[in-house]
């Protein structure tokens, strides 16, 4: 049997072990940033760690102050260069109404496999674990490791903990990470970055409890209203532009290269729109629109609570609000530096306005030169038959920052995801052919950063 | 027994009935807005029809579309005049956690009741209830009535189908409307307008389900972001200047001598912080912060719906947002004028906004001068011993200006509500000072109005 046989063979057999561990960890409800999801989360590390070791990985269960992380991985030898994948298992919540089965329950349809976590990341983390063991069982000289966090969802607070027991959590030679979304289904995209955050809240109170709008209307400050001119003096809606001084000061625009990338990525506006459900988008232009989602930061509104949200208009003037910001920062920008301008404009426009930090995240710029991305695109070439594009990921993952940090090694990106896939979204999806060419490209990029200690 | 003698005696013996019938109807939870509410409602009703029949008044109970209204009266003689008094019997939710007890439960303390509805409208309805019987029995040559809304906290928004009952709410020959709040407790207060109200929700849908910020956020639109900008470009949050174009074209100045009337009405911006709880307000300058709650109209945000409002920040774009607003209307402003500027305005700056009417009240101007202004000016002054100052009401009663127009009848206010006993807040209080002074005033301008007739 060829080696191109051989590994065709395993994809199949491995196939309905695959839908059966990824059934069972969907129907575990692992939303990180629900209490009571507690024991969801945590057995969802339980099994996890059971599945790497009836593998015939090492694993353990590392706790953290929050959810742990689980680390395993084979030992080829201690010469060997270590590779670590990067996956988590939390999820987001899933109340959105349109879910059209119960979020929580498994449903195959074809190569079709439906539920919370299926694409967002548990899919992937299967799929690299499948493919990890197939290469570790074909004797590969590379010491292969994962490492599975349960706190991605809600920005990472107790990674660096994990990260600092480094007897559980080696550090590797290099780390790939697999969780970022395709442009296309048709074009496979290796993401060269990530957008960072700082989500705030801005609270204002006038007074201290409902009064009728009747009794006060004309003379009391209206906490809402000076909440959204707050927005405005921040944030030009209709453009996104945002209007704090020095917000734009540490962008690095992306260059022709890089542009030329991008744009061949199969990138179309109206497959964009048509994803995402959006009836209307601020440029339709492709150029403009790529730079806006992946190399532009963002201010977004995400709520105003406070006041009445029920049925009909109840004429109160509230006595205080709370408006949910946070801001997409591109490479480069930092969140403490932002930060501080955002309060200096506030302190400036605003005096009144609280603010509160809600979480941040540092952007990241990926490994796109060197022998480890040449053998990814020459994995996802084998793996998937197309020439993967370079593109970059307009999310953030937290956890990214930080290995850089603590492991100044080469970080790369290959998600499987979809744009249909509903990450972050209803009815949330994954299917074989992203799991099977994900397991091909996996296996050979194993094999090519092995061979890489011998060039 | 001298005539004074004899109603104090008279005053002093009703008030364990006051109290008993005050503390029935506030422990029914008249709320009108809330349809889980609806039995009490009804009930309250028939409770109230009782206590006027068990008072000797005719008394119907007139059905409409919603909630019934309550009509009686004893007639005095078919060739007397006729005096209508209204109040109404529906009270505001009271959901906030700053009530100290239960709101629906009676709380009797000293002279001080305790209960949502206490003070608007059950306490003084009951006032003028308990004053007509007493008239009544004195023989006074006046047919008096009453008539009890159920709807006046939800617009009154089949009030009108009553008025056209004429059998059961015959016309009148004047109002007197008992339903608004003193300045001060140190100095009766008579109402001689009221604002109008116009309230509406703006939606704007730019997607269909929540995205995730980080793979749209840039190039989705920001529906709450944008309804933010309506909001600032409809109205100037910190000096509450509405910018709609025309928005002030028909509102009508006060005169000097209104104004004269309304600075020595007692007010004292600092009271007023303090009445309603407020830490800041737009002036502290006395007589523009009488224009503003009196003479002005307004444009306050109640609400934004949609997005995330529970703790912490979800990243993501939501589909859609709807804001609350109101705008409070001066007597020679129409809502549906108003409207009309309101669409074009929108048309102009923010095309995919819709606009929905939630309600709409007619501003209204009362009686100042003539026989029954002179007549209650009188009274009010042997019933609380003080002269009483001309004001206005900042909020609306959409009953008033439907019986304006139903009847082209004199209509004056006289209300027993204090700043301090939480009208539509919290801790809703009345008190027996301002029920027995009532009484006097309400007995006294009874026997006004029937010399009128003589003049």
């Amino acid at each position: 049997m060829t080696r191109h046989r051989h590994l065709e063979a395993y994809i199949r057999s491995v196939r309905p072990q695959f839908e059966e561990m990824l059934g069972q960890l969907v129907e575990l409800p692992s939303v990180s940033s629900d209490p009571a999801c507690a024991e969801a989360v945590a057995r969802t590390a339980t099994v996890a760690a059971q599945y790497g070791q009836q593998l015939g990985a090492q694993v353990q269960v590392v706790s953290t102050k929050g959810y742990p992380v689980v680390s395993g991985g084979w030992q080829a030898g201690k010469h060997y260069p270590t590779l670590t994948i990067y996956n988590h298992l939390d999820v987001q919540p899933a109340h959105e109404p349109e879910w059209k089965h119960d979020p929580f329950t498994f449903h195959k349809q074809g190569i079709d496999y439906r539920g919370r976590g299926t694409t967002d990341d548990k899919g992937p983390a299967l799929t690299a674990l499948l493919a990890a063991r197939y290469s570790v069982e074909q004797g590969l000289p590379l010491n292969l490791r994962f490492l599975w966090e349960l706190e991605e969802e809600i920005g990472s607070p107790n990674f660096q903990d994990a990260l600092k027991q480094r007897g559980a959590v080696p550090r590797p030679d290099s780390v790939l990470v697999s969780d970022t979304v395709w442009v296309s289904r048709h074009r496979p995209a290796i993401s060269t970055g990530l957008r960072g955050l700082l989500a705030v809240r801005l609270t204002l109170r006038t007074g201290t409890t409902d009064i009728h709008s009747g009794l006060v209307g004309g003379g009391a400050r209206n906490p809402l209203a000076e909440l959204c001119e707050a927005v405005c003096t921040c944030v030009d809606a209709r453009t996104g532009h945002v209007n704090i001084q020095g917000f734009y000061d540490d962008v690095v625009p992306p260059t022709a290269a890089e542009m030329k990338q991008f744009l061949a990525s199969g990138f179309q506006s109206a497959q964009f729109k048509k994803a995402y459900g959006l009836r209307s988008i601020r440029t339709d232009n492709r150029a403009d629109l790529i730079k806006r989602i992946w190399t532009s930061p963002t201010f977004e509104v995400h709520g105003l609570a406070g006041g009445h949200m029920g049925p009909g208009v109840k004429t109160v003037v509230p006595p205080s609000g709370d408006l949910r910001v946070s801001m997409r920062l591109v490479p480069n920008q930092h969140p403490a530096a932002i930060l501080s301008r955002l309060k200096a404009h506030l302190k400036k426009h605003h005096p009144d306005i609280r603010v509160e930090v809600d979480g941040q995240l540092e952007p990241f710029r990926g490994v796109t030169e060197g022998p480890h991305a040449r053998a990814l695109h020459q994995a996802v070439r084998t793996g998937f038959g197309k020439t993967p594009s370079l593109v970059r990921e307009g999310g953030s993952i937290g956890a990214v920052a930080l290995m850089a940090r603590a492991w100044k090694v080469p970080i790369l990106f290959f998600g499987l995801s979809l744009p249909e896939h509903g990450y972050h979204a209803p009815n949330e999806h994954f299917d074989w052919t992203q799991a099977s060419g994900g397991i091909r490209t996996f296996v050979e990029y194993f094999s090519r950063v092995a061979a890489l200690r011998a060039t």
